[in-house]
């Protein structure tokens, strides 16, 4: 009859409680957990520590009205799992940061936290810390991660040569007409293709052993992962490695619902494919020498669609070519626009 | 005529050029600074890695009327420099997390960017990475530390024992005080004690070195941060502990010039530094086999009040002692009461 039912009612100490209850045992190598100051926590032997932040906030990345506080809590999590993935790193640690409307019912805030962690216990990654707050807005959700690599095995963006071929993971725009579906209310959505869609875009699975494998085996000269999107993907490995490429536009792995659904709506599906973001894909670039190691981390993880979509050029300037016309690819996705 | 004025006319990528333009050169154990998909970094060596998250909302933690940026850039480093020190960590990454609304002026930012650098660069703390983003709400700053400590001398807040002497560094209040002069526009504020208090809120210095000395000595046996003041701290502390403790009310070093602004507007002085947060203090307990230990790092810190305020007790439950009364201390500050 009195149960608190909102994040007001708990207070900070008690929604700090909420979140350890829910967390499973600690690894050995944490110290000292949630509850002090600050974490403490064992490197692993012999590598680099990897960081990397992530923030969602409502109505910028996420709208509560269609999107269940699960995979909020999921998708913040992905983002930063899949920051580590492009480095090729394990992921090992969590910090935590929510700012919290205190109208925000107490079930979902929990919702919201077994959505991050079931996705953080997949990749044996424990939440350390963190900090709650309220905020008189708009539910914010900023989560750190830290993961481990070798030296040798770190990937960065910089990396990319002339003459190396360009790969993607996965498939391209699900997650942007899931959205658009979503935001719509489309009947689309109830569908097997539209399922698929709304999946990729609520739920999406960081590729996070690919990235490991991709480093471990010395396999890829450069890796992005497309958050914001595979054009912006493409600028940003092209730019940072001081090259162009050459995409073949018949070769991007739009996703088959996703075009059918861009096509109903008379939207060029590789377009909006290239411009969405939220595909928690790999973009990577394999020099021809590496080509036996890349083909042994694909034997590895055949569950995971990888395609070659064009290779990179000595010349600056990222190109879609079709045929004999070629496009340029600009940039993508600025979240103050 | 035309200049970019606000964030929103910069745009995403121009704001990252704008923070990492302000960045010092980076020390040769950052492998990947600002720009890749994550940060890596060299750890230090046969230490163990401590995390902390602090994050400061507009309307929760700080008010822009009144707070310039530069200090609402210092205090969000503080906040987490603070809890590094506590568990006697050497502060080595942060990584910056900001909310903005698109109405903020880049010049805003940039002197936001600067103060927290600033303290930043004097605890040799460098920034490799972070996340920017717009925000529809409050301004947000969600920063997170990374220190360093050997695993002995990492200070937890659970390792308070009965008979310790419990030690506070500083003065208690006066950031309070200066709070509450900025918020009520008092004349109060350009007296020198009140310059002292609204210094003390705009621009606290957060302990690192003397946390760092607490535990390379193993002078302390448990220490906690004062950010949400000292009746909160010592809960918290004893708490963690399974202990008591019993304050004596004469021996709490409140800052004169708090005192004297609570006293002229007829508050208890003491309640009000008790509960008072703000002050980027160090709460410790120094067991009695340790005191020479304790005194050595005394001698190196001169420059650092530390005042002597109690003990702990066996018997569960903090008590502030005034003569032959005593009164119950109870937790403090909650951000969404």
């Amino acid at each position: 009859l009195n149960t608190p039912s909102s994040v007001a009612d708990l207070g900070e100490r008690a929604v700090i409680d909420l979140i350890r209850g829910r967390l499973p045992a600690a690894p050995p190598w944490v110290v000292i957990g949630i509850g002090d100051d600050a974490a403490v926590v064992e490197p692993a032997r012999n590598t680099l520590d990897v960081f990397t932040a992530d923030a969602l906030v409502e109505g910028v990345h996420f709208d509560r009205r269609f999107t269940p506080p699960a995979a909020i809590g999921h998708r913040a999590m992905a983002a930063n799992l899949s920051d580590l993935a492009a480095m090729g790193a394990t992921p090992r640690v969590a910090l935590l940061s929510v700012a919290l409307p205190g109208s925000l019912a107490a079930d979902d805030l929990a919702s919201l936290v077994d959505g991050l962690l079931a996705l953080a216990a997949r990749h044996r990654t424990h939440l350390v810390g963190g900090n709650v707050t309220r905020s008189p807005g708009p539910l914010m959700i900023d989560i750190t991660a830290v993961g481990s690599v070798r030296r040798r095995h770190a990937l960065a963006r910089s990396g990319a040569r002339p003459g190396d071929d360009v790969w993607v993971s996965g498939a391209i725009g699900n997650a942007a007409a899931g959205l658009g579906m979503l935001a719509g209310g489309s009947a689309f959505a109830a569908s097997e293709g539209g399922e698929a869609c709304t999946r990729a875009y609520l739920a999406p699975e960081p590729r996070v052993r690919l990235g490991g494998l991709l480093g471990r085996n010395r396999a890829a000269s450069a890796c992005v992962d497309l958050s914001d999107g595979l054009a912006d993907g493409l600028v940003q490995l092209a730019g940072a490695s001081g090259v162009g490429m050459e995409i073949d536009a018949q070769a991007v792995p739009v996703g088959a619902p996703a075009a059918s659904w861009f096509a109903s709506l008379g939207i060029d599906a590789l377009r909006a494919a290239l411009g969405g973001g939220d595909d928690y894909e790999l973009l990577f670039t394999v020099p021809r020498r590496r080509r036996s190691r890349f083909e042994a981390v694909r034997r590895l993880t055949r569950d995971v669609p990888l395609t070659r979509i064009g290779r990179v050029t000595a010349e600056p300037g990222v190109w879609l070519v079709h045929g004999n016309d070629r496009d340029p690819v600009t940039g993508g996705y600025e979240h103050f626009r």
